[in-house]
């Protein structure tokens, strides 16, 4: 199929699991209602954004009611989910996992956040996830229905190299469930989604936790849908919201014809390599 | 020295070299009345943007009166010039090329466009660079006394794969000397600017031909710069204008402190290799 409609849960996160899961829950049955055939949650949605928080909310992927609750819901509504991301616990360390269910309930792929955020910004953000998370390790691109699709998170983002890794292995859209906050959001984050998506000549959404004041951590929102030509097709504000966008993979391969960046590419000169 | 003042020389190029060596003498000769250390001109400031006119005004580098012009000036003024770029004749090749000049009017480094510029959008540009022009198979990063700077022209820019080699090699300012036409210069010369001088938290400066409505190519004009920050600091419009832009180099490692994006990056899993 070369056409899907992505929907973008953009939800309030709060403090209480159980809501969170409930508010996510009632989200994808109202995706499902507007025909989406792939729904997504944003980074950490069953979680406040506080490193505190990712050691109290963390659960083993074999034990976890967050992704049993997803999983039901894939299959019951037979949509693919890409479930953002959790604090995902293994022995004594703790993950920022994005995990993708396809229309059975399967999870088909996951992708642990390759690169952990830690900013300082003057007069402005300060946050350091190495205090409590261990990076992924791992390239993820998972086959679908719809081509292969490229997993990030949130500060994945602006690494270049990781885009075009998975690019290079196939992916057509790149996913990047993503929590900017007040600094690096309204300076950054459309910038980002659209370079990701122009330079490489695909899709490329980003779906992030709406803004709650009353959390430590403020989210910038602004879920996004770039198209591959670099223009914005959807973008949210701060509030939550769910907003569909249909893509039409076809413009993959007629952006790629009439600026044939990929094929013009100096393969004899310089190389991405994954070691 | 950690400031510069650049000088962004967007003048017109006509059909006539000779004209067009004059027009971009009275630039220099006004960037210097500014306080100018470091002048840049269009890509191909001397002749129009056709194949054709690449042809017939081509020159070898050494009886070159274009590059005489420049060096004679440079020296003069005791400047830095980076001559945007010529039609550059060896044997029966002609390529695409850019020449940096130091303050005694030596040429200390020189970039030939590696991506040529074939392009064809539908109800938009048609453009094939490569019926007429030889790619250069080279990067060049020049020692300056404001540190390194990379080279590039035009259509290079939308290959981050140059970039990257070019800031891993030292580069705190990339330059593309470049012609984005009225299809894609609206489109995306100012997101590639400010991707790339984001995704290597580095300046980036474009400077472009004015829009000569007379000539075949239309040139967007836009001459940009751009700071680590990925924020635009200076931008021109269409028609002839010099204006000049006072970067501060510490700017740098301001933002690299920030937001390590350069220090976070996965060596161990990925590499943008030369080969």
């Amino acid at each position: 199929m070369n056409t899907v409609k992505i929907a973008l849960c953009q939800m309030d996160v709060i403090d209480n699991k159980q809501e969170n899961i409930s508010k996510a829950t009632s989200m994808i049955n109202e995706a499902v209602s507007l025909d989406s055939n792939f729904i997504v949650l944003p980074e950490m949605f069953n979680c406040p954004y506080s490193n505190d928080k990712f050691i109290e909310y963390a659960e083993e992927e074999n034990s976890s009611p967050t992704l049993e609750s997803i999983s039901k819901l894939a299959k019951k509504h037979q949509v693919y989910i890409l479930a953002g991301s959790i604090p995902e616990k293994e022995d004594t360390r703790i993950y920022n996992t994005s995990y993708l269910f396809d229309r059975k309930g399967e999870i088909i792929a996951k992708h642990r956040k390759m690169h952990l955020f830690d900013v300082d910004v003057e007069g402005g953000i300060y946050f350091k996830e190495s205090d409590t998370l261990t990076p992924g390790n791992e390239f993820n691109v998972a086959q679908t229905e719809f081509g292969k699709i490229g997993m990030g998170i949130c500060y994945d983002v602006r690494f270049p190299q990781l885009a075009q890794i998975n690019v290079k292995k196939g992916a057509r859209i790149l996913f990047y469930p993503g929590a900017f906050n007040m600094t690096t959001g309204p300076a950054h984050w459309e910038l980002l989604f659209r370079s990701r998506a122009l330079d490489n000549q695909v899709f490329c959404i980003g779906v992030a936790p709406a803004l709650n004041e009353d959390a430590s951590y403020h989210s910038y929102g602004h879920s996004i849908a770039v198209n591959p030509w670099g223009e914005v097709i959807c973008q949210l504000d701060y509030k939550e919201e769910l907003k569909t966008v249909d893509i039409n993979l076809d413009e993959i391969k007629k952006v790629r014809n009439e600026i044939p960046v990929l094929k013009n590419k100096r393969n004899d000169l310089y190389e991405i390599i994954e070691k």
